[in-house]
């Protein structure tokens, strides 16, 4: 019944040769990628706003256009950057290979524990700031905006779990429609103002300056703009995803989501200062733009509806990608190995669970507020920024081809200032939540080398040379010793210990019991038994079934000689309905999962099987 | 670690040889049996009180009178009535016993039911009233209500499962506190308020009539009052618990236990009107009365100690009897056995925390308030009543001894008035949660029904006569045929197929893969192994493992002969830590349990064990 469910949710299995992929052309590789790398701009204006309102006052709208200005700048260094690691890794270079293969392993690890936190803060932040987008349309729908987020999520869940690879192309609608209508809204309000001024700011909010600008507020505020960058990394890690030529389309690509970010991000700033909009929660900062702009006409709720699509699609870029890199770390053995098998619709469905768990949980966790949930995210994404910058360097110093000392020195220039914007937000950041994924970065980078160390354990000590396996002698000669622990004699014991005998002749049944009537009881019928079998009984003092028995079978797994073998036969009657599982002692159960522990016992469960009852 | 933290928290087990009991003297008995009857009085005037003030208001005071005569009558028919269940069952005659023996099988597990119920009600009113009562003396701790009452159930499923018995001597402490200090209080507030009249009362509230007085509103002030009557039956369920003469001892401290209630009951009514208490949660009416009797002295505190202390160990009481009531109806297989087996410290430990766990829910349900729970807990009280009275009845026309008349007519008489009083409260307190009694005891009735068919089956089927076993043969033979599940060739599945072979010379290793390549890996491997088992493999098409393997296992299981059994060997490498287990896809266990709901299959686990790592 729950398979049939899931089922009709997911969909009927697909079988392995259904296995391949559908390759990106530019304006479909720039829908994919823009979800992601320009969906944040939707924030990122308001968390500067948020840091410079609060303290500088109207002052803000000023230092808002530089401080923007600084994120371009770090945008275009960021930029030409990464269309290196395109060039350089036409197989797709995620930071987890990029620090793997050039610095070392712990600094790919690193790089793939940051990437996994951003995948499900994405998550996280995407589905929050989309519900805030819809709630800046709707007011009334404020109080459901945890229920909004986790149902999006779940949805999301589902429709990857399904496999959306079939339909993506329909998915590049909302990312150009969000692209379209942020550039005509840029356009027409830059027209406007100069035209006729600003109108009456949408919200009415009293600013006050309660400090000094200081650099460290500047860098504060670029700390926390700097989420306008998140998603940028994600043309270099598909570059086998493009169509022929793979490496010249990506950089085409890489180019045209920088060039939009550079001018929907400059523009909402600039818009923002203009039409004075004031950071509350709801509506946000787009919304007040938006509203300055168009009024409360059709082209303010197209923004919004706009707004909140892309956010959903960079979502669901995050469910592409964070299974895939649970994939690719799963193969070299740093994480479980279920997350290395494809589910029945091919997707790999235990990453795309994970992450959406982990994302339900941190929005439930925040009230879907997205800006409690970003100073966790930047440092995640400008760590791997670093260590991919840096692992650039390395490649080129080592491969040494033609040009690689200007191409050494660009990415050394991205890592020198990646890393200096990284250690930037974890200073500002640290005490608003930044401190937790510090410290979780590290716990998985041990998280997974304790797995790799097991793996490694376990296949050194089950593993068999080819020299050997000629050697082995299956036909070893083993005594068995067969075990039966009886609580009476019924159809079902009987048939265990006649199994038991055609097996071995050294049988036992044994019986433990806190009644000594019960024992008096099955001795006499006992004798009744035309057999040699040895019937052993064994009274508890303490009521306790269980421990007396496993003392018994461990006595004897410890008497037994090498060549002899305990095995352990628990009858167990098995009722087809479900009030029978409930209604009997899991002693069976017990037994079994204690008895595996012990060397030597082997443990079998011989079924009996009761008719259904009649109603 | 668990174990060791249980053993702590509650004791070494104790050997079946100390299962004993301590028989009450009158005293003793007494304190016992008061504790749950006497407890009551501390709401009962309070609910009365609730209906009337609401409605009639100041006139109330008046009808308080009035009804509380009304319930004492009732408590004088009850009190004779049930002299003679003491003089014919001196055994211990509960309900369950009286109807099941006296009427019929139905009509005992309907008493049984309803008094199941009841134990749980009086766990969860009794917890919530002591803390009311805690609360009254110390009104800030009231946001802390649901916490403090968990927290007593908690503490008192502890103690049970620790067994109380030994000191159960302390516990008429409590119950003797409350006797002296209620008495003390009413006599004392009599003289006072004759002496100088009403002092300001501690509450102060208007009231307002709403209604006109009506005979319903007497019947359901009467019906909220009945909550006074709960746990008088408890004497005669404990006959045997006293010492010799057990049945004149037993009349004895019914007597002295109907006195103490008519004069505690009787007092406080009248008190309740001389300092005109308004009921309003917390304070309490009694806590109102104390007030007004002593002012907010050490006495107040005094009474709202006695209170909170005899409440509490009315809780107790639904311990010792819920679990000894499961136990009963469990030997005669109306419920799980589990709830027949004496836990390690000899009390019927699963009936204890069952009784816990569901109080504990209702009181987070109900929110720790009294007045909410009261109307489900009387209805089931009044119905054991009745088919108690109307079982001896029956008794006594069966028996017909000496005198058997005027005992079927004290009975009838105390039948008829409780069934009146069970349909008053089922009636005037159905929309109050009588409903959810009303339609849980049937459903209780049902399931004991279903488990007695179950367990009725289940002997049937496995049922074998002694002169069946003379001609049992032990040593039929039976042809194996050993299926091996591997997923490759190491270590583990090695020493598994030896095992298997030392069994029999049919065995099969049975490979399920999606990956071609991993099953020529495997084929080839198998052919440098000098072996005549044979190799079967299987490609999956949808990846699933489990699925084709249960199917290739069942098709060899329906085309074996019957003197063939078909044995699955599945190898299980054990790891001795605990991120060994997280780690490993659960193929193992899910097969063995699939496969134990196939007829014909023995399902066994070759444990392979592997060292500890070293850090």
């Amino acid at each position: 019944m729950i398979k049939k469910f899931l089922d009709t949710l997911i969909g009927e299995p697909l079988p392995n040769e259904k296995s391949c992929h559908e390759k990106y052309n530019i304006p479909f590789g720039l829908a994919i990628m823009a979800s992601d790398a320009v969906s944040s701009v939707a924030y990122a204006a308001e968390e500067i706003l948020i840091v410079l309102i609060a303290t500088i006052g109207l002052a803000a709208y000023q230092w808002l256009g530089w401080v923007s200005l600084m994120i371009i700048v770090l945008l275009v260094i960021l930029t030409t950057s990464y269309i290196q690691i395109i060039r350089a890794y036409p197989q797709g270079g995620g930071a987890y290979m990029v620090a793997k293969e050039n610095i070392n392993l712990k600094a790919g690890l690193v790089a793939a524990s940051a990437l996994l936190v951003d995948y499900i803060l994405t998550v996280a932040v995407s589905a929050s700031a989309g519900v805030a987008a819809i709630v800046s349309a709707f007011p009334n729908l404020g109080h459901h905006k945890v229920l909004m987020a986790v149902t999006i999520i779940i949805i999301l869940t589902i429709l990857n779990l399904r496999g959306v690879s079939e339909s993506a192309k329909i998915f590049s609608f909302p990312a150009y429609l969000f692209i379209v209508s942020m550039i005509f809204m840029i356009i027409y309000g830059l027209i406007k103002y100069s035209l006729y001024g600003a109108p009456m700011p949408m919200i009415h909010s009293k600013v006050v300056a309660t400090e000094e600008l200081s650099i460290f507020l500047i860098l504060k505020a670029f700390s926390s703009g700097c989420t306008a960058l998140t998603g940028l990394e994600a043309v270099s890690n598909s570059v086998p995803n493009f169509k022929e030529p793979a490496q010249k389309n990506a950089k085409i690509v890489m180019i045209l989501l920088s060039s939009l970010i550079l001018f929907i991000f400059g523009g909402t700033s600039i818009l923002a200062r203009f039409y004075q909009s004031i950071p509350i929660g709801y509506p946000t900062v787009v919304a007040q733009i938006a509203f300055g702009v168009f009024g409360r006409s059709f082209m303010f709720y197209v923004i919004q509806f706009a707004t909140a699509t892309i956010l959903i699609m960079a979502c669901n870029t995050a469910f592409t990608g964070f299974p895939m890199l649970m994939y690719t770390v799963g193969k070299d053995g740093y994480v479980p190995r279920q997350f290395t098998v494809r589910g029945k619709r091919l997707g790999f469905s235990n990453g795309i669970v994970a992450l959406g768990f982990v994302a339900c949980i941190l929005v439930i966790v925040f009230d879907a507020k997205t800006h409690g949930l970003l100073p966790l995210y930047a440092v995640g994404v400008f760590l791997s920024f670093t260590l991919a910058q840096t692992g650039m360097v390395n490649h080129w110093i080592k491969v040494k081809e033609k040009g690689w000392r200007k191409r050494a020195i660009i990415n050394g220039f991205g890592a020198f200032i990646t890393v200096i914007t990284t250690l930037i937000i974890a200073y500002e950041k640290f005490l608003h939540g930044a401190w937790m994924v510090i410290i979780v970065i590290p716990v998985l980078v041990y998280a997974m080398q304790s797995v790799k160390k097991h793996y490694n354990s376990i296949a050194t000590q089950l593993g068999v040379e080819t020299k050997d396996l000629k050697n082995f002698d299956l036909n070893k000669k083993i005594t068995h010793i067969i075990v039966v622990p009886i609580a009476s004699l019924n159809k079902a014991t009987l048939a265990a210990l006649q199994y038991a005998r055609s097996l071995s002749p050294d049988v036992i049944a044994l019986n433990v019991s806190a009644d000594n009537a019960a024992i008096d009881r099955l001795k006499s019928r006992w004798n009744e038994l035309n057999t040699d079998i040895l019937l052993v009984t064994k009274y508890s003092t303490y009521r306790a079934v269980i421990t007396p028995l496993l003392g018994y079978i461990h006595l004897i797994a410890n008497a037994a000689s090498p060549s002899e073998k305990i095995t352990v036969m628990i009858p167990q009657f098995v009722t087809h309905e479900g009030i029978g599982e409930v209604l009997h002692n899991h002693t069976g159960f017990i037994i079994r999962e204690s008895l595996v522990r012990n060397k030597n016992v082997v443990v079998a469960t011989y079924p009996y099987h009761l008719e259904e009852e009649d109603d």
